[in-house]
């Protein structure tokens, strides 16, 4: 199987620590490696370096070669142009197939932790053989919570599979659901959330487009084997309409499964998200130091080496760069992104 | 009248923008002028700035003079070591006393702050006629709320004077009382917060020391007219005991008077104080910027230029210096102490 990394997302909840220039996948908040080394170490260890493949835009090329030294410059794909996941895993997968033609491929986001990986590597294995039946094959994580903020996939018929781990047909794809819904889903026992890890053929995935996408496919077809940094495959595949790989494809076609899988996954998706995973941790990530006086519950990554002393203070997530200092109550911490609003208009240099 | 600027204090409560280098009183904590410099300019203004003298210690002579430019260095009084206020107090009159035996004495703390400065020209004329007279004069402020951290003067019988201000025989001084008697005192109308700041003759308040301090008397007799940096004079200044000199003096002399006033006086004690003075300034001091996304009544003081971000967070203290960041609830301004108690044994260098 070839596996593929998109690395291409350009996320501001991290800010201060995340900014254009090093997004989310390539910071190092829960400890020496990057979400996107994370990825790169525990898809490598199951399948092999050499059958790691990242996608990225050309900024984030350099990045993604020294965060990742054991790849070669023939396994980074440069997307010409951010376009959602759609044209980004259809570029991918004409990539490969003109390599590999009869190869599966699986496509994994770069900034998601999976605790369990031995568990990972099982769920793979039978993605694996599910796909070479010709499913297009969806990872669901089974709610902790009603989740509002997740897509979810309703399961439908269970398809037999060989080796123990169950799969079910998807019958319904569902964007962010509302409170109630989601606790309806969760209640059920039928849903599970989109995890945006899939395993296919490359066949398959190529064929699907070709049927639910074909603008998509046309646009592939002409770009051929260009790895798209140049003017002309950059206008070409501007033209790709900006649409998630669910939305394009997988809720129109017949032939997608889920295996509901418990993985330890967290899409970490905010200061908030780090901080609970870390909470074993004690209070501070980065090199500073913290100091509390008759503080309680409150997370400080100081990336400058600072001191941080904390008196009377409960709840807060603290985080520092040399240019600066975010401070939030740990039930907003999703309000970083409005804070980064302000800031595109009074200090882009700080974006 | 000679003035003398009583600029020794080593206080930590200004952590983390407070260091043992530069003390509250040279920290330009409210605006572009420091508290010490206030001070200077205040009874410049009044009594004319060849009248103003410092007492401090050696450490702190560059940084007086720097910041106060126009003293000359014969209007600095080094104090041998730091030995509280009498021996202070009685180091600066007999140098003084030794140059203008027949003048008048006022002495002032140089970390408050006196926003009514006319109302001050008013009392402090008032306390000098009084003064002449042979009275030891003490400026009383008329408690606002029942504090605990203030010493408090008890008015007895009523002294005529001329101009209209009213003065009062002092029948007890009080060192911070519990929450009852405070509450209990403010409610007589009869006491009165001792704000720090006398005025006397020198030969009434020498008269005095050698009356009820004849220890420290013969220190200061045997000292001279030592400016006390050499190891000699040091060596005999130490042996003074580090006694206030309410406790040492005002406590036990029958001439105490205090003269009630309405200053818009501030000790600018905490953090949160110099947030309430500023409060119609906004929420922000220093060189940084303020980004607030659903947050209030927050104070930030930023010494390096960063960029503070706050979202949903409210009631915070936030200063952050080259090295340290501190972060404390309003009400807690005072728990810096207990950091700065921490950091003395941890880091001592962030001190």
């Amino acid at each position: 199987m070839k596996m593929v990394i998109m690395a291409g997302g350009q996320g501001t909840r991290f800010w201060p620590l995340s900014r254009k220039s090093s997004p989310k996948q390539f910071l190092k908040v829960l400890g020496e490696k990057s979400l996107f080394q994370m990825t790169v170490q525990r898809l490598g260890e199951i399948g092999g370096m050499e059958n790691v493949y990242v996608v990225c835009s050309a900024d984030y090329a350099d990045l993604v070669l020294s965060q990742a030294p054991g790849l070669g410059d023939e396994q980074v794909i440069v997307e010409p142009a951010p376009r959602n996941t759609a044209p980004c895993i259809g570029l991918a997968a004409s990539y490969l197939a003109a390599r590999f033609p009869d190869e599966l491929m699986g496509v994994f986001p770069s900034d998601h932790l999976i605790q369990d990986e031995k568990e990972f590597g099982r769920v793979l294995a039978s993605a694996s053989n599910l796909a070479r039946s010709g499913y297009l094959v969806t990872f669901g994580i089974r709610p902790e919570f009603p989740a509002t903020g997740y897509g979810y996939l309703e399961q439908g018929e269970e398809i037999p599979g060989k080796d123990g781990v169950m799969a079910f047909k998807v019958v319904r794809f569902t964007e962010k659901p509302d409170l109630e819904t989601a606790e309806r889903f969760r209640a059920s026992g039928r849903y599970c959330w989109n995890s945006g890890m899939f395993v296919w053929s490359l066949a398959a995935i190529l064929n699907a487009i070709r049927e639910h996408m074909p603008d998509l496919d046309d646009i592939i077809q002409r770009l051929g084997d260009c790895r798209g940094i140049s003017g002309k495959g950059r206008e070409l595949f501007e033209k790709a309409a900006p649409v998630s790989i669910d939305y394009g494809v997988m809720e129109k076609s017949e032939d997608v499964v889920v295996i509901p899988c418990d993985l330890q996954w967290s899409d970490v998706g905010d200061w908030n998200a780090v901080a609970e995973i870390l909470a074993r941790r004690g209070s501070a990530t980065g090199s500073g130091t913290v100091v509390e006086v008759d503080s309680r519950n409150c997370f400080v990554h100081s990336d400058s080496g600072k001191t941080v002393a904390l008196a009377g203070v409960e709840n807060l997530i603290i985080v520092e760069t040399g240019d600066s200092i975010m401070i939030c109550s740990r039930s907003r911490s999703q309000d970083v992104g409005k804070i980064v609003e302000i800031l595109k208009r009074q200090s882009p240099e700080l974006i």
